[in-house]
């Protein structure tokens, strides 16, 4: 196979996929970032990934943001104009294509508040074809669903949220643990806190966000 | 009456709700925030607004974030350090309580994450019970039900979000109008655009966030 058509190149682990929103200034995404095997750019993303001195494997999205010099790129640029889905969904779907199995996204939030929800969502509703997680300046955000365990030293902060439809959540190891209770879109479960090394969570019937703020 | 009992004190008009995510550095929010005739403030959100020299008519919150010496506040103060909702929450169902009809919502995103996600989805689900319109550095965004005509010259950039549950949506004077089409959580209502001096959005069965961009 050829090594450089798009759909047939190797993609070496991790896999990062870097959105235009905020820039990373946390040692947390930061570090993720530099140590990406594979790092997909959105758009404008690139230019501030070229800034850190990180070689992007490939550029996605309508490039009306680009200020890079297009022949200055090493890796694949591929330009999708379509209107229907955001750079963010572009890179995922991309990546499900390519047969990457797991994708950590950064730059999603800050910045433009609609992109912000937007992506988000994006991160709930692609959360059943790709593993994937997001690291911001703040948190680590999971999309869950079932039951899943979390490394965190107790005084960690934890903020869960339902995107809409109401989902069954149960928690071991929180401040204030839950039992079963019904959630949706809501401020109810913003700022819990591990309590010991680890906490559990489990949504029944949908998709949580699981925030995790970083180790202080 | 007695005049400083909250609950019995008026209330002139307009209410603005500062939240404590970023503050805002655009003209449109801080003439807003420096134009308010009541300024509601939630915990650590106060500091900023007396940094900035505005003075809160109400601070709401645990008070966790306050740094102010409260007897230092000329308004009234009220420590509510309730876990089932957040300060914005708090505050938006004191100006219900208070017989406020109109609210604007300023630092409602930015900074922590999980908040800048539950305030938005606040923002939808308090539109029945309350006029909400939230004002950030880069949008004004209104929650809508039924339909609502838009003052807005050519090229001012419209985002259209739906948060979760399936919203029938069709617009009219958008550069890619919407006829009937169903909208649920994802980036799809991204970066539209306004083509005239004005645009018509109508949501049918739901709510949806409308995003519209400052004047340029």
């Amino acid at each position: 196979m050829a090594g450089n058509i798009v759909g047939e190149v190797d993609h070496p682990e991790p896999a990062v996929v870097l959105a235009d929103g905020l820039f990373p200034t946390h040692s947390v995404p930061l570090s993720i970032l530099t140590s990406a095997g594979t790092l997909i750019c959105c758009d404008g993303a690139t230019d501030k990934a070229l800034a850190a001195g990180c070689t992007p494997t490939l550029v996605i999205g309508d490039l009306d943001s680009l200020q890079a010099d297009r022949e200055s790129l090493s890796g694949d640029v591929i330009w999708d104009n379509g209107q229907e889905n955001t750079d963010l969904e572009k890179a995922i779907e991309r990546c499900i294509n390519n047969g990457i199995s797991e994708v950590t996204l950064l730059g999603i939030t800050g910045l433009r508040d609609d992109h912000t929800l937007a992506n988000l969502h994006l991160l709930a509703n692609f959360s059943g074809a790709i593993r994937l997680t997001a690291v911001t300046d703040f948190f680590t955000i999971i999309p869950l669903s079932g039951e899943k365990k979390f490394e965190a030293e107790a005084g960690r902060r934890v903020s869960l949220h339902c995107l809409g439809k109401s989902v069954k959540i149960t928690t071991d190891g929180l401040k204030y643990d839950l039992h079963g209770e019904m959630f949706s879109g809501s401020g109810h479960g913003m700022s819990n806190e591990a309590t010991g090394d680890s906490f559990t969570v489990t949504a029944e019937n949908g998709t949580v966000l699981v925030f995790v703020s970083h180790p202080s």
